[in-house]
């Protein structure tokens, strides 16, 4: 179908509008709020488009939720689950089984990651996959004789998922304030935002030295033999797209190393291509000891996340840890697995991360830069690959931020929405994450839209008197 | 395909058996002794039989892992799946946004459940339906005023899923020791297990009552207005099936409501059909505030969750809530939720759930009872519907159990998969849960399966001197 066509009206959708306010509570959501405007119906998909129930095309530059790296509408995923379904749609795997996809997808992932992350373990969701991560590490200190070693450090706005673990490791003041307790011996350090935190003259090197710096003396202060792991995001996702200053890894990398403390890369946002490699970890030169995956895992066709493990821990889990008391239903589910390997397949048979890294994902950076960083409203732009984040501005120069009541991301991402474009608010930062596939034509139809889109926002933030 | 043709070797065994030794962690498993003798590789299955890559046809008596409601190979699964991924194989529900799939299951679902479960939260896996859960009522009482309403009270041998905040409610001991320390704010009492732990010559009915002065007495101690809310398995499942006496439920409804205290029916099992009525609350005359669910929603053709809430509940968190800051990803996942709605439409246009209530699941149990019922091997059967548990013993008469080194279960687990029955070992209590189109004559096959392989296991036993 070409992709300006109009579609005709849903008769669906007012129906559906009607059962999800009596029925369905959204994730992150006031349903109070959203039941007095009703939800807008995502009907189709195809390519880097969208369509809702009243025919409205937009442009999906958040990839889903950032998921949905090759992009919509791919038949071959469609058969490939269907066919599994048939031939064997669940068998589990904690019963000495095995399935040909489960095993299939762990020789894979230990193919595609770094270094020596060479086996596999299978949840639903990235959120899952972290909750691994807690209790793996911390068996790990166990297997090997060193039961104190318990905390786990994460950073200040990070995002690892909304399970308690997940919760509690992250690093979202809004999340960690509702239902609490939280989970004990996580501890949070200083995120590595130069644009929004560093001291006035800073140069980005002396910052990065300074964020990974409150990684040691945090370890300093908890004692270096408590410490169980180190786990970051390596360019941060949902806490806005905040691309660490250059020399941060590696800083965070020798800490690690001087302490023995495991390093986690959660890869849920930055891998299976966002940034250009099949993993952040390459990008931003990180080696670590385990990688939790997600999304781009199967491009959001289907629910299902890993963790890879390095030799290390999986040699102690596996010689001297019996048993390891933990798992998932739907751990390596075949249909789930079947589509991660027809997800990877296209992506590597048609080289779509090579692309993203030689060619869209420099042209996306360089196009952001030149024309949307010119505009009044934008601060400061981050970002490789096919992922960026821009801080919304008062002011350029003095620097002045929104207030804290200023919701000016919000504002804007209304605009965007109206206008065809899905462009995500994180506070006062927009951020972009579109499927991988898109083209050089797309990227200048999307940075159109996305000018258009701050024209307005600032007519708005005018309007009420925030600028 | 006959059920008894041998299927042809598959070429791929050996090669799936390699990648599986080398590269994939299976739950809750002993990766070094599962690599001793490799994977057993699932290949194939349909209605209640499974297929080995040697060939090997079982019946499965789990249903996968209590999934499998709908028995394996319905093609109606596979071509809506199909269809939903050509037509939207994801959107997210965050951004104001839903999709038709989505919301007619939460319409779907609140259509089906008891009382006034009217609103429904989606994510992937019991664990996550339970980790909501937690975060949900302890969120409802920080909403309505009561923000010291903190603590969950559970159940010793409870199941509640494997992440962080799963594992802390479950009650399974092998869990807490594993990736210490727990969330805080989790409280445990005894389990109703009236043949394993009630005392010489006392009744059902009298053993019901002490068991739930177990929580009123917990409360107490820890101040019922700490109390944010009690979860439990309708029929605890991975403990071993175990139904709860006659009263128990009851007087645990009467206990909350008592106190004020919310009271949470964990379906994962129970739920879609498995007790002969939609949901064991149902069966069992629990009246829930809220309503885990996972595995039957699907039968596990998808990874699919949900949290049925009640108005009490859901009420509060709309009107006086904002915004709940919590979900996954794949919440109402269109291709799991369109799976879903199949599966709910077949299980109900085929009476199949009927059928369980008033015809297989009475017989099931009967000749459970008559036939296997007299097996030395055999102390006792409970069970209801579909679902049942033995507990194996050394004695009947007078009653004594195996020691606890006395694996018998997993030897009677063993003769089970080497005879072409899948029947599961919780500890020292097999227990059976097939697909749910399991016909008479099946049951009768699988009870000749059982007979076999428990006159099997006593041979085996007898040789360990373990009776």
């Amino acid at each position: 179908m070409n992709s300006t066509t109009r579609a005709p009206l849903s008769p669906e959708c007012t129906e559906t509008q009607a059962r999800d306010a009596q029925h369905h509570l959204h994730p992150f959501t006031d349903t109070k709020a959203l039941n007095a405007k009703n939800a807008r119906v995502i009907e189709r998909a195809k390519g880097i488009y969208i369509w809702d129930s009243e025919g409205n095309r937009m442009i999906d530059g958040m990839a889903g939720l950032w998921c949905v790296n090759l992009g919509y509408g791919r038949p071959e995923l469609a058969e490939v689950a269907a066919e599994q379904m048939n031939q064997l749609p669940y068998y589990n795997t904690f019963f000495q089984t095995t399935t040909h996809p489960a095993a299939k997808l762990a020789e894979q992932i230990a193919a595609l990651t770094p270094g020596d992350l060479n086996h596999v373990f299978f949840a639903n969701s990235g959120s899952e996959a972290i909750d691994t991560v807690i209790r793996m590490v911390r068996r790990y200190w166990e297997v090997v004789g060193k039961p104190w070693r318990k905390i786990l450090i994460s950073r200040e706005n990070a995002y690892h998922g909304s399970t308690l673990g997940g919760v509690s490791l992250g690093g979202m003041g809004g999340m960690h304030a509702q239902g609490t307790p939280m989970l004990p011996g996580i501890e949070h350090i200083r995120q590595p935002y130069w644009y929004g935190e560093a001291a006035e003259g800073q140069s980005e090197e002396e910052f990065a030295l300074e964020c990974a710096k409150a990684l040691e003396d945090r370890i300093l202060e908890v004692g270096p033999d408590n410490v169980a792991a180190f786990v970051g995001e390596p360019i941060q996702g949902a806490g806005g797209v905040i691309v660490p200053p250059p020399g941060y890894w590696k800083e965070i990398q020798r800490i690690c190393k001087k302490y023995d403390i495991l390093l986690v890369a959660d890869e849920v946002i930055c891998g299976f291509g966002r940034t250009g490699q099949w993993f952040g970890s390459q990008t931003l030169g990180i080696e670590p000891d385990l990688m939790s995956m997600a999304k781009g895992l199967s491009s959001g066709y289907q629910p299902i996340s890993a963790v890879a493990v390095g030799d290390r821990v999986a040699n102690a889990l596996i010689e001297d840890g019996g048993e390891f008391n933990h798992g998932f239903t739907y751990s390596g589910h075949p249909v789930a697995a079947a589509v991660a390997l027809e997800n990877i397949r296209i992506l590597r048979d048609e080289g779509i991360i090579e692309k993203v890294g030689a060619d869209t994902g420099p042209y996306f950076q360089q196009q952001l830069r030149e024309r949307v960083g010119q505009h009044p409203l934008v601060g400061h732009i981050e970002g490789t690959g096919l992922v960026a984040g821009m801080a919304l501005v008062k002011s350029k120069e003095p620097k002045a931020f929104f207030g804290k009541d200023q919701d000016a991301g919000t504002v804007c991402r209304d605009h965007c929405f109206s206008n065809g474009l899905v462009m995500r608010a994180c506070g006062n930062r927009m951020v972009l994450s579109p499927p991988l596939i898109i083209s050089r034509e797309q990227i200048d139809e999307m940075i159109d839209l996305i000018l258009v889109c701050l024209d307005k926002t600032e007519a708005s933030l005018k309007d009420l008197d925030w600028m």
